[in-house]
């Protein structure tokens, strides 16, 4: 079975244990790993490595992913002190109390722009690419697993490679990636992508053989996270939504066939995905970052012809069905590098309908997707930045409220900003769809505390927002600077928005 | 002289005088004009029009331009309430005033997204698209004069075309313009431009001769704002952000050459555009918005070899010795429309420098360059973010602090955010420079307040941080939320942000 998974035979060589690969990492290297939402990450290596920590050593480094990556890596690295620094986004509570704690450097930034870095050398020398994959081809091509993310940079960029071959993930997946990679300015040439399922690259990574430091067979599976079920309040914005989107058909601002739609992560997106098998939409695409679920029960109900994302991450109760299944959805996936599935090019180009949750968001339409009270980290902003500013039309969902309705996710003013009003076209909640397109702030504000806001909050922000009219000195976006961050206060010091 | 400006000769029976087409307008008509910063705009027909209203006639219209335009348009129409609404940006005084005091209503949008939302039909049916030409060919192609803008796509959308043959500029603009319009998604294709010199489209925007229903002929100058001569501090922000350049080109993450310049508008841009005279790249490329006279001076020395943008800012003591040597340079020079000239993907593909002014920037990166005081509109975001956010390199200059030292241009928390921290890899103050990559928002807070604060503010700075480092439960961004604008609301109880 190795013949399969390890094709080049002078590579067997390199063949080691885990914990022989973790001996390779020193005090102070920066480490590139596959995986993103937390698909096709590395497992057996980052665990042997967190071992050498708990013995007493001294291995501080850090850490660039594609996106959030399984507590075997996360988890572990941070709470075992190896992980210093992290970039570009992460979910796991270990590494997210380290943040918040002020142990771990966390830097959030757009995933598009995480590959340009690291080839313009903007993160410094890229030490080690730690990636999981499915095989090795005859010429050293490494064929990945269940994410691209920005393994290819990784590769390309580091001075090793270590590989984990990971035999739970099926052989069958090779085929599926499309791994291309633009040069740098001055010399970059348009990404040739003019349809959703164009193929325009290689199956696999290609690697120097000489880079291959290590290969390590493991069989730890994705530990991906349980989709929670889809309950009546996501049900009301999926609704909400889709009413919103059969209404823009109705008046020739969509194609009947909709554009490729982006949809983010957690359950209200995949509740809003899951609306669409209800719908009479047909023939969708999906251009995305993650595949989730809903994205294989519309492909089976054939509600999408294709899908394009940068992983695959399907929930533990559902794996072995997508395993069993995957030969019939093969010809209707691609993955891609985050640098193509997340290229403000290309989703330009194709005209993405893209569909992002907002932790809050504020009357005159910015949204705090990652900093919960302007301080504490949540995930990150993830791709929402790239899909959102280059979307064909940018919908942020979010529930009314929060914490039981101690929280307004609607407030006067966010305590921190990820997409600025300008990029913020539609908000949906539970209570209604606020469409904020062509109207100046004033309007926005008036049109979201009317079709978004709880009814518990409702009279609250009229007043402020009356108040603010009536005495800010300049109208444009009138607010009351000592007021406008006055409920995350009392949040804070009574542990609720109310009065 | 008229049969070279108006070659169709069946269009000649459509001229008529300013006060006749101003009469096409309707009460409740959307406008489409000429007009980017503020070069090329309409001049004869909105002073006509705004007669109309003198005489107490009701007509109240909303106005879309590329950008800024001159008094004659915005001024007139504004003073007069004929324009109650308005995109996507603005610098006259009186439209500022309307829209601060809530009279006209604004949405300040993203250069890039506006063309797209026109041809989306998202701001509705367009009436009337009004533009400024050096003339008509003889299949009824009207060639732009000082801008493009989003000129050709309100040609292309509106149901009448009104023209100002402009006889004060020069027949030999024609040639300058290359137009291209990208067609709508799900059909559309990559921009074909590898290189800033790259011709892709024609010299004049298509029109349908049955279209135009007005041909006015005008002489009328465009009024440019002066350019404020370069003083000392502009020269330190200058020197600062040159030394960097060339620290970059030192370690190898930037070409000899540099890529090409981005640079925003105002005194401060034109001077770090100056100081590259006196600096030793060479053989520069601009692809940029409005090539203003620094970009002329640098053309004559030799130091660039080409220069993109859509419009062509000269300033009135400039104007005369322009136009004389404008042959001299026309080889060098490309106008685009704004589609192209901001276009995310022509802009990252290229790996543009971006350099654009901000009024404030907090601690922790994030920029506001629009809202003063959180309500007070400036002029807006105009192509700023489009190239920020794509950008090779984004870097943001202010001077430390405003209005005589009584405001700190870098405060706890910015008062609005037009650019996340993101977007903001590098700060240039006359006080120094704070390179932001791959820094978490603690370690951005400590490079920002030492080297780019001023020293009145420093300790303050030092000390708010160091609070909210100790109280804040927790510490990614570490704020104390109740003092976060403390510093804008001193400063407009007491016109001061000092203690
Ligand atoms: C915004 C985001 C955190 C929402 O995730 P979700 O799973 O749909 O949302 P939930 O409603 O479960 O909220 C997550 C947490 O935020 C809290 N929260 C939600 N709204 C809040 C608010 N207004 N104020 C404070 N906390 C809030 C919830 O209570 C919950 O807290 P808990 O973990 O302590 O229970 C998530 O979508 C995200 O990280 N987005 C940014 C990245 C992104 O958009 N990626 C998509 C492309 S990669
Ligand atoms: C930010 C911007 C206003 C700065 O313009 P500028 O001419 O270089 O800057 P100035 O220093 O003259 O400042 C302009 C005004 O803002 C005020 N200002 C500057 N910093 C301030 C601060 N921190 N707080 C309050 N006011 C401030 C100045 O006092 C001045 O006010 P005044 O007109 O009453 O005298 C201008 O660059 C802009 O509009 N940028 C956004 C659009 C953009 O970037 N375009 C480029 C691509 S199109």
């Amino acid at each position: 079975m190795l013949d399969e998974r390890i094709r080049c035979s002078r590579l067997k060589d390199k063949i080691m244990t885990a914990e022989e690969a973790a001996e390779i990492f020193k005090d102070g290297m920066i480490v590139g790993t596959s995986g993103f939402t937390p698909a096709g990450y590395p497992k057996a290596v980052p665990k042997a490595l967190s071992e050498r920590a708990k013995k007493g050593e001294k291995v501080e480094i850090s850490i660039i992913t594609g996106a959030s990556v399984g507590d075997e890596l996360d988890g572990e690295l941070a709470r075992t002190g190896v992980m210093t620094r992290r970039y570009p986004y992460q979910t796991n509570k270990s590494c997210r109390d380290g943040i918040n704690n002020g142990d771990i450097e966390y830097a959030d930034m757009h995933l598009s722009h995480v590959p340009q870095w690291v080839k313009y050398g903007f993160f410094g020398k890229i030490d080690i690419a730690l990636v999981e994959a499915v095989a090795i081809t005859e010429e050293g091509g490494i064929v990945p697993s269940t994410s691209i993310g920005n393994s290819n940079v990784f590769v390309e960029k580091a001075d090793k490679v270590i590989v984990e071959i990971n035999t739970s993930q099926p052989l069958e997946l090779e085929g599926v990636h499309d791994l291309y990679s633009p040069a740098n300015p001055p010399y970059r040439k348009p990404i040739p992508i003019e349809k959703v399922e164009d193929r325009i690259g290689t199956t696999f990574i290609p690697c120097d053989k000489d880079k291959i430091a290590a290969i390590v067979i493991t069989d730890i599976k994705d530990n991906t996270r349980k989709v929670s079920p889809i309950d009546d309040i996501a049900k009301r914005m999926a609704g909400h939504l889709i009413d919103f989107l059969e209404n823009e058909v109705k008046h020739g601002r969509l194609p009947e066939k909709l554009l490729p739609l982006q949809s983010g992560v957690g359950s209200v997106a995949n509740a809003v995905l899951g609306g669409l098998l209800d719908s009479k939409f047909e023939d969708l695409l999906i251009y995305s970052e993650v595949l989730q679920d809903s994205v294989f029960d519309l492909l089976e109900a054939g509600k999408i012809k294709f899908a394009s994302g940068t992983s695959l991450t399907i929930s533990p109760e559902r794996l072995e069905d997508f395993y069993e299944k995957f030969k019939d959805y093969r010809g209707n996936i691609i993955l891609r590098p985050q640098e193509i599935s997340n290229n403000p090019e290309v989703i330009r180009r194709l005209g993405i309908i893209a569909m992002n949750t907002a932790i809050e968001v504020d009357i005159f339409g910015n949204v705090n997707s990652t900093n919960i009270m302007g301080s504490r980290m949540m995930n990150g902003i993830g791709g929402s930045g790239d899909f959102t500013r280059n979307a064909y039309l940018s919908i942020f969902t979010t529930q009314s409220i929060a914490k039981n309705g101690d929280i307004s996710s609607i407030v006067p003013m966010v305590s921190h900003i990820d997409h600025t009003e300008h990029d913020v076209h539609v908000i949906v909640t539970e209570q209604g769809v606020a469409d904020l397109r062509g109207l100046s702030p004033k309007e926005k504000a008036e049109k979201i505390i009317e079709n978004c806001s709880h009814p518990d909050y409702k009279d609250m922000l009229k007043e402020y927002y009356n108040q603010a009219v009536k005495n800010s000195k300049y109208k444009h976006t009138p607010h009351i600077i000592e007021d406008a961050l006055s409920w995350h206060k009392r949040y804070l010091e009574t542990g609720s928005m109310k009065i």
